[in-house]
């Protein structure tokens, strides 16, 4: 059976902008639970969360926070998981500080970064993450990247 | 037996600061491969080594260019495998235009973007992920993360 | 006869944005295609577009996208038409990331980029590059810098 | 007999890093000129050269500056030439403001911007405009774009 | 008899903002004249105007515009006078387009540029700039200042 | 008799570019004790020292860390005392990145943020918070005041 | 008796984003005082407040501006008590030239900088300086942080 | 006589950066005086200069800093004399943190800003605003205008 994939966000405003995390992970059919747990404000909560995630059956950790957003490296700091960051658009150049906190991490304790607010991009990338060693995940993967392409393609649009 | 990992570089110029990708995925015991292949240069090339990795074994890609980096996301492109994306240092605001390039992908087709010049990242990142259903690399990840911990602390450096 | 123009947009949802190019290519009477097509989720339509538009009459090629915008530059790898690239202004930084990706070509592979949304002056430009040699469409821009110089200038507005 | 290329350059000091720009015109058997003529120093001759080249068998013209680099742009407004603007890298933030003041150009007069220090890509562009219409130039390009290409590609390289 | 302040602005849209501005210069008693004449449509009434203006009565010019905003900076190449520029707020970046392409001037044609959109202090600083000769006008000055001092300190007021 | 400053620096090689924070400390005479802990390498360490930093005796604490700089932001999680951050110049945009990481903290758990490499003025703050009831602190601050007047004012140097 | 916050707003405008700050306070139980007193229009009272703060029993200072946000900067000139800053967000790029006209103070003078509009964060901050020597203000952000983490944890949110 | 320029700089190691500044007033005659005096560290002696300047025959004054550039800013507080600033170029992003604390002054309190290390352009500005009412001055800068451009223009570089 497929692993699960965890996922912290660092305040309850974020949960709207997520959704489109949840309801990809549902689409593909991988389990996931998505708490409120902050680096600076539940520190325990968060480092808890991370250092036991492997042994509850997680395969991959996703961390969302803004401004100076330090969840998701701290997640990486204890655990030997993949994790996974979305830099949440801030009130602040939309978001730079956020991408910065969260992609420029030192040598040794990689985030993997996606795009600002690429809810639904962190969940696909979860999910490829799932798939290298599970056929059934990749196959769905197939699919939905042909979707996606027929789509998309539209001539004389103008 | 372990995936592979498949390495694209837009310039053999960047070899010299991806030595720290391959010696540390080799401190792994990780296979890959790494060639030049340039998205606007060898756009052939390109794109077949990433149509055609994960059935020639390669778990997880990684692109590596800089300035308009569009290596990793046309990778990206033609493969369900995760792509990590490395942007390269240029000379422009020490890669800024890298990174934003790399990272900033549309919903549907992530890259997972590590820190600029982020070569020895990328690799731990790519273990990581091979290391999900690999309880041996799990290990190794475990005692690479213990070794980091005990080189780092030091007490009453100044 | 004057050679065509060929437009692709990343996205449906830049065709609102990208009225104003094709309302100039008409006044000027040049004639155009514009279709959707992706870098990352049609790739192998944005590429036959651009492989095989020379042959099919194209003089120019215009690419527009947003975020990690490699439309252009993909397109300007298979092709040796001149290729306009429109950065599409995105929701970060007002299209920083998109102007970058655009304009940050490596040597070889030029990209003509104009202004953050600048559709009205790639059709502009699209029609000088066709004027080269073609001295009706001269005449038309002359007389169109004309009519802007005199719509311009005003004496004692405040 | 093919048009030729007209270059100014804001100071005599851009002319090293210019080098590439002539060779790359030469290699194609490019005419062009190559003036030193500021859009503030020595309005006059600018504009003069401006908008006199049509008439004098130019078919593109290339402005090169940095900081405010106003010449490319002063260019195009005296011409229905396309010009090409090289942002030159300045000593602020790598040329960012080279490039803003080169790229941002106002509906009505494009320029076609090319990367920062883009000497280079600016010839191959110019080149691409003339051979739109010019048989013997696109099979230089094409021939040009499979000698980049056979020197990019390298097999297993780390 | 004062000299009189010109105004250019590079496009009737900017009128609206100018405001301030002229309604300060009236507030000093200072006579101006504000045109639309734009450094790419309309060139030769922009240096026209640069180049005549001290002859006819100016002491002080001022040059406004937005994104690559060459205003200023041209018609500094075309008078001795000093020119004071007033970056207008683009859509890109608040105007740090604007800014940079007013201020970084070259060597040997400087700008006086205020604040983006500093409609109201551009005019001070050109009433400062006359005052230095002017008794009348620097008693007004120290009673603005005096003015300004007297609406602005509050007590206590959270 | 005073309380400490306790400093954490996330790695050795900052130790060189925090002397000016020691040196200025013991010409205060204030005691302090300086440990490398990474937020992310020994993250125990890093919370456990801040957690117990108090009780220990320590009045002020100073978290020194570069590029994706949590290492101030987690001290602060852990402690009720004030915590100071030094973003450390890291390779990318001179620091932008360790200044957005430790400066924009979300609401309720601030950092005290100095210059980029702003070690001594991190120490002269440490100092001014301690010395708020301590005068033999504040009458040695106002002696330093004196120190830097007299040395910085110079007349007639060029 | 614990010492006062003395707080200065560069304009009244500013008043509705600090209110978070005066709450923040009041619910600490501490005394402030809060006066509108620019910089520039009406520097004598700010550098008044400056120098008679401690006598007049303030133990923390705050300077609250926007833009060219020279005010806590200039305060701390003037007092060797600790000034905390707060950049206001101003109407360009969210207030980046608030925040660097704040942090990026020459050495000899620091300014606690906090988060931009980061009202709550500088009184808190404020709180936790005085309550270095204050057993009772100390309690009260023990109590704070725990109530902050009691509000913030929440499971299985999506 | 014509009145004096008065230029004030925060750092002594401005003054090898500053030479041109003074070799330029030097050469169309126009008396000055440099002193070192910090906003910062040396406020009244700053404070003092700006107030008594006009009394003392000076017509412009000019404000030499770095980083948190308040200098300028603060003379302008203090006269209604016009202060051109000059934003030293600092390490961090090559002055943006400069040229942002002196052009970004709030409405009322202009400072007439010129490039980033532009001594210079900061000499000719102030003989410009002398030159207003003093013949003799103008015609220097007609012949200093003519001597740039015939030492600019040059025909066939390349």
């Amino acid at each position: 059976m497929s692993k699960k994939v965890g996922i912290l966000m660092g305040s309850a405003s974020d949960a709207e902008a997520l959704k489109p995390l949840v309801e990809t992970l549902k689409s593909f059919g991988v389990e996931y639970s998505a708490h409120v747990a902050s680096a600076h404000r539940t520190p325990e909560e968060a480092t808890e969360f991370a250092k036991g995630a492997r042994s509850r059956g997680y395969g991959v950790l996703i961390g969302c926070a803004g401004k100076a957003a330090h969840l998701a490296g701290v997640m990486a700091g204890h655990t030997t998981l993949p994790v996974i960051g979305i830099p949440m658009k801030s009130s602040f150049m939309d978001g730079l500080d956020s991408l910065l906190s969260v992609v420029q991490m030192p040598a040794g304790v990689p985030v993997a970064t996606v795009a600002i607010n690429g809810a639904e991009n962190a969940a696909i990338l979860a999910v490829q993450m799932l798939a290298i060693s599970d056929k059934g995940l990749e196959e769905k993967l197939v699919a939905h990247k042909q979707a996606m392409h027929d789509k998309t393609f539209k001539k004389d649009i103008l």
